[in-house]
């Protein structure tokens, strides 16, 4: 159920490197294009999942039986911080649909908090391959309830989930509750530790904030 | 108040005839990219009116007095018809901070609606440039909603509101509400008609759909 | 030696489709975008071969242990068409040295022709890795001119040739002038026949062409 | 004849100062990415001046009366240290016709050298408006080398030279070698001294090796 892209080594390691990286992070749009180049791999690993059909091109030379995918998957994206990440999915699946949905952490005078959404733009995703995107799970909650509120009654054929780096507490609060027949959870990196704030260590700092800037 | 970026002709025509047409609109990429280069013109045009600042730089061979930007102004986006706009404004001003306000029409059942908002990032907007990105002023309520939510009781030193298409109506009610030294309009091409579900014609339809896909 | 990536479907083969279609072969932008897509799918694949190291890098919560490329690798590529593929592995291996050789085809009156050899700029190779960018492996009689001149008396550590679409005869080629211990060849789909004027057929058309327009 | 962008500030000159830059140019994406933005920006300035025509395109929601260009310039780039420049012009000029000249500096064993043109590769330009690239207008000599090759004996519309950065020799030797009904010279700033192995400064370095690497 859980795939760990980074356990073996390519440029993805390297790019996660970066984004961890408090140096690299000082320019802003060095680390957008880190998350995007990230979404971009993430994309294709993916598309080796998803279905193709054969249909005939006419090339300048003559015809030729090529394979494309036989739909695009929708994707969706949890803000703010999951749209640089979601641009490049975008990059590689341009004809898909797109849902965004926007979770945040309403904070307690306690220190504790929950998870709400608030808005939520999506297609039909009825029979549908979903592909949801938030670069950071942390406690599993945000990516959980994005989940639960994206699908409602809707039966998607299959939800992969994507974060860059994870915790192996989120990882668990996932697998209690969703099956692996419906949600397939990718990866690039895990991370042992996970504050009471809810942040992941040695993670990479606020993705959003890094990403956009401070916000109120 | 009110500047027509589109009124001496230049490359940025081109790229608006492209947004309209919809043999270009089949390729959502296309879309998208168009918004992107759209608004990077729009960000360069905007940049002549911000106040720079001299500093001295190490070049390779020796140094130099260059001119930067004293600070770069924030970017506000009415989500998600707004993101590939704000993308180009984003790709010249890769150091600004940014604010994201969804902002959705609420029909009732006579078919008339109104504006609400729901998802509100920002930073902190006291004597700052606020760029409002938003690719459509239709009946301008949504940017004037999602302006004043933005800016609350803060001041600002200035807002720029752009958007690719206006209609007439759209700017006469910006006019109305605010005035020239808060606010200054950039347009691509203003269209005369508004419909009365509040649709620009000729238009280029519903931008958030043909960059995203349509949604429930 | 030689690695089809297109055997097992991903979104290397609908981008590939797209490549050879005519219909979008019009919009030369997203033909460029297609060879960048692709250039950086050939990228991340070839990556898993490379040699890492691992490294301390600080996050903004802590220091995290990282797994980064122990050199990049050289990017050679021949002009014209080459470049937006070579884009493609730019945007991921962006600290990588270049090379650039400019090869052509002398045309004989009876039809025949060789490759000549212009322009080269290119960096040390010794114990180097080098990826030689290449769309179309026709004849290989570039890609092998190329390979020769680049490395010269030097001794990389290896090199691996990457084309999109390769003849049956171009790969055979290859497969007499290199040894697999020197070259890996990659390519995306290998077409049955190659004309007399050594084009690929069904393949895409003129590569350089459709990414730049006609040249006298 | 000569139009110094730089002369007014705008983001134009944010971008320059991170060129010529020594810790920005560090990241090699970075530098290649200025350039690249700074391409955007002339692309469009120089846009103005082209020739447009009135066309109807079929909208959503009706027909709207457009403004396009009546022909694409053609660009032009000097290898290799145009390519990221020519990139810009690219993004924005996505339908032009490309040229792709090389030039190099033979050294003599006296310190002095000539510059010599050895791959061409061009359209037609008779009657076109050719944009000629290339970051550095340093002695001059390999933009007037590479213009008189390109055009030959055919008779363009017009040639704008675009730079980033210019010495004021430079521009006085193509003022020398042609006419302002001819050619327009565009540039970024002008830099006062030229050394005598032809480097700008205080300059940026040398604009080939930060993009692409040194080469032997």
């Amino acid at each position: 159920m859980v795939i760990n892209l980074g356990k073996e080594n390519s440029i993805l390691n390297q790019f996660i490197a970066e984004l961890r990286d408090t140096e690299v992070q000082n320019h802003s749009m060095l680390f957008r294009k880190n998350m995007e180049r990230v979404g971009e791999i993430f994309a294709y690993e993916i598309s080796r999942r998803l279905a193709y059909e054969t249909k005939e091109v006419i090339t300048p030379l003559g015809s030729a039986e090529v394979s494309v995918l036989r739909t695009y998957p929708v994707l969706a994206t949890i803000l703010r911080a999951g749209l640089p990440f979601h641009q490049g999915f975008l990059n590689f699946y341009d004809k898909s649909e797109n849902a965004f949905v926007s979770a945040y952490r309403k904070h307690h005078k306690d220190g504790s908090f929950e998870v709400q959404i608030e808005y939520v733009s999506k297609p039909d995703l009825e029979g549908r391959t979903l592909i949801l995107i938030d670069p950071m799970l942390a406690s599993g909650y945000s990516m959980t309830l994005a989940c639960r509120e994206l699908i409602g009654d809707m039966k998607p054929l299959h939800t992969h989930m994507v974060s860059i780096l994870a915790s192996v507490e989120g990882i668990n609060y996932i697998k209690r509750n969703f099956s692996s027949s419906e949600v397939t959870v990718w990866v690039g990196a895990i991370d042992d530790e996970l504050t009471a704030q809810a942040y992941i260590v040695p993670g990479l700092g606020d993705a959003g904030d890094l990403a956009f800037g401070k916000k109120l």
